[in-house]
């Protein structure tokens, strides 16, 4: 069978870093080409010694032209903001692309434009890009010349709410997301905040108001719930001391009429038949270590009829099915692979 | 000056441990007496080679009738269940007591035993026990035989919330506390969950319906509200990779006729005069390792209008100001010292 | 292709968990059988939740017959003392066995039971196991009925000077070997010196004078040198906090007569053929977390002309090439297939 | 009692930090001016809010004049290469001095010039600068205009080896020097590869060879034994994932005619009146956990009669012993004061 030819922008960041680690095992795909502007000419395996005998390449230059003569999809892994300009050229070119920025996560440019403070370029494309969320839009995915790789923390969020937007089980007006996220969802960097001796042994809040992936959920989650006008959500991040993981706790009210609702069928039926999203068996919580390395979501959900409200609990890896991994199982659907191709492994574990 | 002669009863646990940490540093008490009955007749820095040189004295086998020789006042760092027994003997010999145990932190019996699944041998000492938090019960430990030191989840809450409950500014029944904590809240015992392996690069949610401390956190909810019920609140606890520290979240809906209050002039008021609720400059938030190894709560707060919802950050360590750090502030009350005294120092920092 | 039928005995410890981590990547290999006294009956992935949806198999009770009727090859990691007792059977019952304990490395009795303080009870079968280190016994094992997989410190010392002893470089006497392991090779158990609290922020030695892993590197490195009698070798364990990983600084005088040699080709040709040994390029040094989660060993050197000494660092994941990595490079060996198969992923990275 | 008026340049460092948090506790030290050039006019808890409410004064630019106006002693945290500058300016406005830096460490010029790659301005002040290492040089410290405060590395191993060298009980050119490191001794700084992401979970050498440090260590090493050379010592420094903390095991050859030495003797006598080294109990080994956030030097030895080396294990927290702790308890020397006075606490523990 012929491969696929997969370019990645943007290669020595975590995330492209990360989709490199998930490629190697991938049969279908061949690595044609890896950009990094800040390391031209050296090999990915200079960058991330780890690498060393299994992805040597060099890294080139942005090119649309090498780009579009050795690939036949394009994961972009930059900047918002940078993203805009690179992937319509990208496109014009007939490549496929999915990035991993927010520059095409939004139906409202207006959204976009409040949330990352930014104007859109090509805000037509806003219309044809799809939300790269298999769960939810895999058929479109599967016809999509234009794959928005949705946010770590909505990933997690959203995989969580979904069976309860979908039921309309909740006040949507209700809900709060207190999360926490390891500290390679900063990406790769030198800055003081997260170096060692300042991230280690701490736990901190962050971005407490109007951090940008509020709108994110916001905007899938009203979708989910078939609104009009996105719900006004509660959205508060914070930073772990773990190199990975991410943890969404989930506050929100159960309508009245809906408190008798079989959660555990609710959640069963919606989740059935996704390999990535695994529901905790009665009694066990989701811990960031079990997704770690991994594409799964593990998820669980408790009623708790004092205050009557659900708590839902969701953990993923921000790089996993926050980033990488759920950008590998999206290129899949892209290209007509069975999903879960290269992405059944068991992950850090200890 | 005569010192103050203090003896520990649990004196190898984490609490008691970290009690004699801050006691080398303190001028007016005297250790008299260290209790533990699983090292008795071992040397203190038998157990814990960082204080040798430091504090080197014997570990002795509970007695009365010797504590009553020996003290004027005893901590007792003991289960729950067996601080409800040794306590009443301590008092009846005449001693002052602190008790770090749930046993004598509840108002109501019924509340106590449905939390703590115990009868209590001795309900009467409910009434007259104090609830150790200084900043709200300080007068009357002032002049208190026997105090209740506080959870460290309920220090942490209540701390946060204090301001907008005393001044009737939320709906209590919408409060919801999303908290993680160091692991050192487990206590000093060998447990695979807890061990090493399982427990770095982790996240993770426990005892997400009905852990004990909602009902200790609601009961001083309700006095602070001035409420004859106490509310329902909605409690979630974590474990982060840290051995010290706790962050709580906290999310309550402000009451429309509180929406144009000043919570600046309602926070810095409530906090003026108190030495170790420390209320972060704009735009700071609370980390924990800012008070790890220290008494100090470090809080901040947010409003926000979109959702109506005013979020309180506070961050203690769960042995400081939540466990042992508030002993020796309550202890110095009781004794009629200054209440900062041997608590005023930075903490881990990096 | 018929795939080999693989059992694993004692496959709830760290080892076997690693061991079936690398397996779900494995296509020739099919897992028969899982055996673990301690939980049997439940399903595998109730021990490990990471797993779930990847091995759920049940646990079984340890019975010849079954392993007998279901493998083709039976991996055992249990405690050494038992594995001594348990192995004779399963070749007796026509398997071939990977032993992961200390019960068969040892080519002289007296040595074996010097340092385990055991006797044995089947000595002859000392003469037929194959060490199972593929650099040195390749051949070997690819005949043989019964494989000894290698302690994690012997195989990271001996594959660092592996190069300087076949090539008689050294004085095998001034051997020092300074190591630090991460704190899964002490296994997975409830054990208060391994707990978070305990083993976070601290590095420590143990083990100083008469660690085990001390006559099996001398076995070895004697053989390897040619010697009669096995050399003296200084041996010193530490323990670091990290889950995983392994590093060893070597120190040894190189001989007068070796001063010119190139080291570097001396290196480059021992190793230029394997896979697993990553020789670092000049300038760099390896990290644990280059090699953590992967079979690699990496390594580099530096000869000090002031001390006359040459230092070789050497890492590897003490449960990848330490442990169930290396298991699986000798069962693919012995049953016939590519030694790398399965085991080409780059590992933890960040 | 008059207070003698400290001043700190450089103070926004990690061993500026670390000195300010020990002077919170000392009573006979005022703290008078803080000099940081990259923060003027700030407040020292602005950058560090650990110590809001402890220390909120107002970082100034450096200026000798005041310095001299305000301060009995100052401390000077600086690069090397800066102090050497600064300090003969401090030296001639009539303050005494500790520097931290490399700069007045070396007894010979052309020592310092190859190690640092600099030529001194004030070579002079080599011969007046005495070696901040009171369990050697007290008395000549005592007296002493100008201290240079020892490295860490140099004073962890030193203090490891001060009895056997000053017994001349070992082969100086046997020594062998395995250390680890916290990533604190880094320095505060943003630098990618001191970044939680990159240093977590990561232990790894560096410098391997000709790091700075290892000429410190012969200098007094060779100073120890009465040597008119400084003997060959090989030094290998490594990083571990903890804040703070070193360990170094040393190795050496005992001489033949000190085959029998009792050093148990000859330890407890070396250090028998010392605060400071703590002799570990037979069968404990130094921690670094037990040393963090103290002053304290743990340290063990045990003899391999197998091999015939000594091998000693130190342990202490580079910013206390290392850095901070040591320059407090030196320049409590210089002022008169007993040196214990503000060190005399237990440190991290847990």
């Amino acid at each position: 069978m012929k491969k696929t030819r997969i370019g990645i922008v943007g290669a020595t960041g975590y995330v492209g870093m990360e989709l490199l680690r998930l490629l190697i095992l991938h049969r279908q795909f061949e690595i044609t080409t890896l950009v990094s502007q800040s390391f031209v000419g050296q090999r990915f395996s200079d960058i991330y010694p780890a690498f060393r005998g299994l992805i040597d390449q060099t890294l080139s230059e942005l090119s649309i032209e090498q780009l579009a003569n050795e690939c036949d999809l394009v994961v972009t892994a930059l900047p918002h903001g940078v993203s805009s300009k690179v992937v319509p050229q990208l496109l014009d070119a007939g490549l496929k692309v999915l990035d991993h920025s927010g520059d095409f996560r939004y139906r409202k440019l207006e959204v976009y434009e409040s949330a990352y403070n930014l104007s859109h370029p090509e805000p037509e494309l806003l219309t044809e890009a799809i939300y790269g969320l298999p769960e939810i839009y895999r058929d479109q995915l599967a016809a999509a010349r234009l794959a928005a790789n949705p946010g770590c923390y909505p990933t997690c969020s959203i995989l969580g709410l979904l069976p309860l937007l979908k039921n309309n089980l909740i006040d949507t007006n209700s809900i709060i997301i207190d999360a926490y996220s390891g500290i390679s969802g900063a990406g790769r960097k030198a800055d003081l905040a997260f170096s060692f001796c300042e991230a280690q042994d701490n736990i901190r809040p962050y971005g407490v108001i109007g951090h940008r992936h509020t709108s994110e959920i916001e905007q899938e989650a009203g979708l989910l719930a078939g609104l009009e006008e996105a719900p006004a959500i509660s959205f508060t991040p914070h930073l772990a001391p773990i190199k990975r993981g991410m943890l969404a706790t989930i506050y929100a009210k159960i309508k009245p009429e809906a408190a008798q609702t079989d959660l555990t069928e609710i959640y069963d039926q919606a989740y059935a038949s996704e390999t990535f999203v695994r529901l905790m068996p009665q009694g066990q919580m989701p811990e960031t270590k079990n997704v770690s390395y991994t594409n799964f979501a593990d998820i669980s959900w408790a009623y708790d009829k004092r205050t009557g409200l659900v708590k839902v609990m969701s953990a993923i890896d921000n790089l996993g099915k926050g980033a990488s991994g759920q950008a590998l199982q999206t290129i899949n659907i892209m290209c007509g692979l069975p999903e879960d191709t290269g992405l059944l492994a068991a992950g850090g574990t200890i």
